[in-house]
């Protein structure tokens, strides 16, 4: 008996499909008999660097408790945001560096032959330095990538799992919120902001509450283009020639030709706001909040009409409850195809999905692989011609891109009037 | 044939539930045979001054627009916030007031013999002064108040149309939020703010996330007692001893001891800050924001721990993708009951809900009436033996009452991946 241990790791910020990957890996892993113990790494490489584990063998057997996990938001495993460090270029097997050596360590006493980390660009990052110290040490581990963001900015990939859901959730709110916007015969504007630091599929999927009969958002703008603040008041004034109430989407991450944020540009305006800020991760990514705050006052001060800014907050990450069907089944057959890809001897790679079509010419998926090296750090974003060449709108290509992401609705459990979600107080 | 017509308006804040209730006034009226013709008009009693409405009779005759406009979020027939003139207190049938001419010479043109108006304390205090109108001039008009509101603040009845809906968006976006802020090994405050200006119904429903086996928000903060920044700060100092990750519910409308929002605290502390800002509407409301955001900043400064504040913002009364069955019901019932009200002559009422017991002990809701005089203009709050004697939490009591409120999901219609809701066009 040649019997295995795997371990899976969670880690970056949560989807609502993240652990139907996770689901996926277990299930896979599981059905192949190849594996005495699936391990789970809590709050991922970080908790693992400090001994923290759960072995979801025996639990996950159980089809109904892996069903549930598959229809949890969020991370069951718990999170981190660890930056592994720099291996050298001139790295040999006599590097030693002290937070690989303490992982390899962990590995060597549990037996792991294979370790799958769900996450995204930067838990890429952490697949490709382990699989790189593996390789440099003679380590026999298998290291495989599950792709997972709202954002959709993983290269190599058609689409990332979490995207999907993030998408449904953005365009139904967009729906409602144009419903709720549409009921005063007076003027308005109604800005929604939605999450994307650099890449705006998201901002994009607003667009998809046009799918039946509405027409708006009116205005959609993505952080690929320079944000102009003067076409955006004169978009708005030549819309109010026809129509009362205007609704724009607009990405958190809109720069102006400087390459400013927007509430950067508020701070210069009025050095003394205390209400908005200006902080970076320790990924060097800045948090910034504020954007459709500053348009909101911007588009006030200019039209003194009613205005008002909406921010989708987090729950474009975890509103379980409107998820995409097809989003939460690709991520567990993304979740499956790790542990098949770790099975065949690959390593150092990511799984990622292909768009193909039936033979009825529908929308279908295929998982592939990817080497880590080439898709870790790089982030994939909106191609400039599928933005409108007035730049306040996406084309009809991105549109047909994004449609087929979001179809089908995920059948919850309810229990006492709220979903029945997994229990994570082992995360307390 | 002694045919009668009837008019339908709607007002306020829109809710996920209120076209539910003009299904059920729709629905009715048909039924009876009773009416030749049902209107609708448009954007309120300020759109029929106007002369805007719609005839709804043919239309509606099909029952599967009469079900898809039952599930459409906010108002199908667009609303106002429109304050009808006082009338003096002397006032007798000589006194003439031109905005009721108005509105009787449209109803004597459409033979209007019943008039249904669906909404809050405002919309309730526009048909006591119609009743009151048409009183004084002789007028056989039957005027129905049919009550809806998210804020759940109307009283003479055990809770409102609309509410039930809210607080299971509001519920669900709990348990997702706190699912999000659980994952990371690092002390966090997340604090959510909901709506309620004056009464906590809406902030005290975020109990309910813990139905099954959550512990989370782990503090409540109501409108209705003083909220102590001092206790505030020393109840989650207190929390930190036993948990990493502390989840806080806020409403809008909290005060402190002088009766001043927090926002306005804010401005003092502040008075460059010009993100945040007060106003008032029609009815000399206050309109307020940044509650949320102004104790994120206060906890971040004095825990310097990882701080959010999350405004639910107008999803809270458009969601209906998390709609509560019951609530979508019992609206349609409250609409259906307006109509046997009028046809059995009753004038200046509002619809209540009355809660009661099946034979089984489960909860059932009746409808009844209330004098549209004890009701109009008084706001429902909690009652303070309902809330925690530590004032950051609620009682069982509370949480009982809420409860039955929420049960059931609503089976939307989607197509191409997004609800299908009713087109609103006629709104433009």
């Amino acid at each position: 008996m040649n019997l295995r241990n795997c371990m899976i790791g969670q880690s970056g910020g949560p989807t609502a499909a993240i652990n139907a990957s996770l689901a996926g890996v277990i299930s896979k892993a599981l059905e192949s008999n190849a594996f005495e113990h699936v391990y789970g790494a809590i709050n991922g490489i970080e908790g693992l660097l400090e001994n923290r584990y759960l072995d979801l063998t025996t639990p996950f057997k159980d089809p109904i408790l892996l069903s549930k996990l598959a229809k949890t938001p969020a991370m069951y495993l718990g999170s981190c945001r660890y930056k592994l460090p720099q291996i050298p270029e001139n790295a040999t097997n006599l590097t030693v560096i002290k937070e690989y050596e303490l992982i390899f360590s962990i590995f060597k006493e549990l037996n792991i032959t294979d370790f799958f980390y769900i996450g995204g660009n930067d838990s890429m990052d952490t697949v490709m330095k382990l699989s790189k110290y593996a390789k440099l040490h003679g380590s026999q581990i298998h290291f495989i990538g599950v792709p997972k963001t709202i954002d959709n900015d993983l290269d190599g990939t058609d689409h990332t799992p979490g995207f999907g859901s993030a998408a449904k959730f953005v365009a139904t709110s967009m729906l409602e919120i144009i419903h709720d916007s549409m009921i005063y015969n007076t003027k308005s504007v109604t800005i929604v902001e939605v999450m994307g630091r650099n890449a705006g599929w998201l901002t994009a999927a607003t667009a998809l509450s046009r799918s039946n009969h509405q027409t708006s958002p009116d205005l959609i703008y993505l952080p690929e283009v320079v944000f102009d603040i003067h076409q955006f008041l004169q978009s708005i004034e030549t819309l109010f020639k026809t129509r009362r109430n205007i609704i724009i989407a607009v990405s958190e991450g809109v720069r102006d030709k400087n390459g400013n944020f927007l509430e950067e540009e508020a701070f210069c305006q009025d050095e003394n706001t205390t209400l908005s800020s200006s902080k970076t991760d320790v990924f060097g990514h800045v948090i910034h909040d504020g954007t459709g705050k500053v348009l909101e006052n911007i588009v006030r001060n200019n039209f003194g009409c009613k205005t008002r800014s909406i921010e989708l907050n987090v729950l474009q990450r975890c509103a379980m409850h409107i998820a995409s069907k097809t989003d939460l089944e690709e991520s567990f057959e993304v979740g499956e195809a790790a542990v098949c890809a770790s099975l065949s001897s690959k390593s150092g790679v990511m799984i990622t999905m292909q768009r193909t079509q039936t033979q009825e010419g529908t929308y279908k998926m295929l998982t592939s692989l990817k080497d880590i090296n080439l898709v870790a750090n790089v982030e994939k974003k909106v191609p400039i011609e599928w933005i409108s060449p007035q730049r306040n709108d996406i084309t009809k290509e991105l549109y047909d891109y994004l449609y087929p992401l979001v179809q089908g609705e995920v059948q919850l459990e309810y229990k006492n009037g709220v979903p029945d979600y997994m229990d994570i107080q082992h995360l307390l």
